[in-house]
């Protein structure tokens, strides 16, 4: 018996989001790991062992995935949105450049809907134009860089997506990407947040970048900033295909 | 009766890529509209119309998909991965802009496997840290706001991924970026090229930047260019989830 490892991704929430070739590797999962509100999302049968866990323990999750996996069995690991994108494909390979007997192992990553993406569909299309995705929390880079990022996205008329824009524990990291934004984009550039997309709680709100205060995102939100062409047509917002 | 408009994402190729959400859409639909490859993709069936167009008539087709939702039509318009990348959503709105009567249809945007998700699943994971997407074809915007995208993500340290790298008319403009990427980033800089992702014609090609030719990449080519950080462990590229 030789065991496998798929790192999949569950979609921002909604159950037809959910690829049907993700259905698949779950139906045929041995074993599901992730963290809790994610594997909670799987329905328990029998013959599935679901082992949920906590937040920031993602290199520990990985490591138990490809134990279990060397030891023959159908390990999937679950994220929500894509696993490719501030999810768990890129922990599960640090944990595997550790990991020489573990390479052998068949392992896929099947992509899913990732949160922004979602987003930009609820609220129309501001990521239309060529736009950049980052990570606001500093857990895993210094703040220098963030900061550095989003004056550079800024200087080259990138309509940004934000992940992580608020967490509990760091608070005042969006106020102070807020203050870093409007010195370099006019008062009047669209900024949306998006929270919950897909699920019953869903709330959208765009207001102009000048109006917009921090307690606007949560951790469940999605933010995105568009480019300097981004409007709105009627209850919508998007971003024009060209630039000058 | 009432028309509506679902603006749709058919993922990269795979079948079961497509979202049970769009698989919905399109079996209610009454009528789908697309670039003739994409509505091929769409079984034909009693009492749906396909309408399949040619290339590079995006605005005539939002307005022809349009003008039948007003007529009472269920309409799908149909896009290749994500319908708010470089696809058919903003198209549509730009369509809408011009015509307040449109405004009150019933419009859905429902999101997509976009390319370069699919084509990072499939390498590993190189989008996994904060990255940028964007598109190389100089039609909709002018080449030197491509060239400056390109210094400033590289200044930034961004992964980018890059939609349209180099189409049949314009063979010239992938070697220029390849040359302005060349002179920011180090010689051994990862570049991937993944072509036609999630069919059978799948093809995938990492080499150093200093190795990369043009001729590695066609119109059917996504191509993922890494950070600094960007490694290789097994048949795998990855980008890890943490910066200095």
């Amino acid at each position: 018996m030789t065991g496998s490892l798929d790192i999949v991704g569950l979609g921002p929430g909604a159950e037809d989001m959910v690829t049907p070739e993700v259905r698949a590797a779950l139906a045929d999962a041995t074993d599901v790991v992730g963290y809790l509100p994610y594997v909670a999302r799987v329905a328990a049968r029998a013959g599935l062992t679901l082992h949920p866990s906590d937040n920031r323990v993602e290199l520990d999750r990985a490591r138990h995935a490809l134990q279990m996996a060397l030891q023959g069995q159908r390990v999937v690991v679950v994220s929500s949105g894509d696993p490719g994108v501030f999810a768990m494909a890129s922990a599960v390979f640090e944990a595997l450049e550790d990991w020489p007997a573990a390479q052998a192992l068949n392992i896929r990553v099947l992509p899913g809907i990732t949160a922004m993406l979602a987003a930009a569909a609820a609220l129309g299309a501001p990521l239309g134009h060529d736009f950049c995705c980052i990570n606001l929390s500093d857990n895993l880079k210094p703040w220098d860089l963030i900061e550095r990022r989003l004056r550079l996205a800024a200087e080259g008329d990138l309509a940004m997506a934000f992940y992580n824009p608020r967490s509990a524990s760091r608070p005042e990291g969006f106020a102070k990407a807020l203050e870093v934004l409007r010195a370099s984009c006019e008062e009047n550039r669209l900024i949306s947040f998006a929270r919950a997309v897909s699920t019953p709680d869903q709330s959208l709100l765009t207001v102009p970048l000048g109006q917009a205060v921090p307690e606007m995102a949560d951790m469940r939100t999605v933010v995105i900033l568009g480019n300097s062409a981004t409007r709105s047509v009627g209850k919508f917002v998007y971003t024009p295909r060209f630039a000058r």
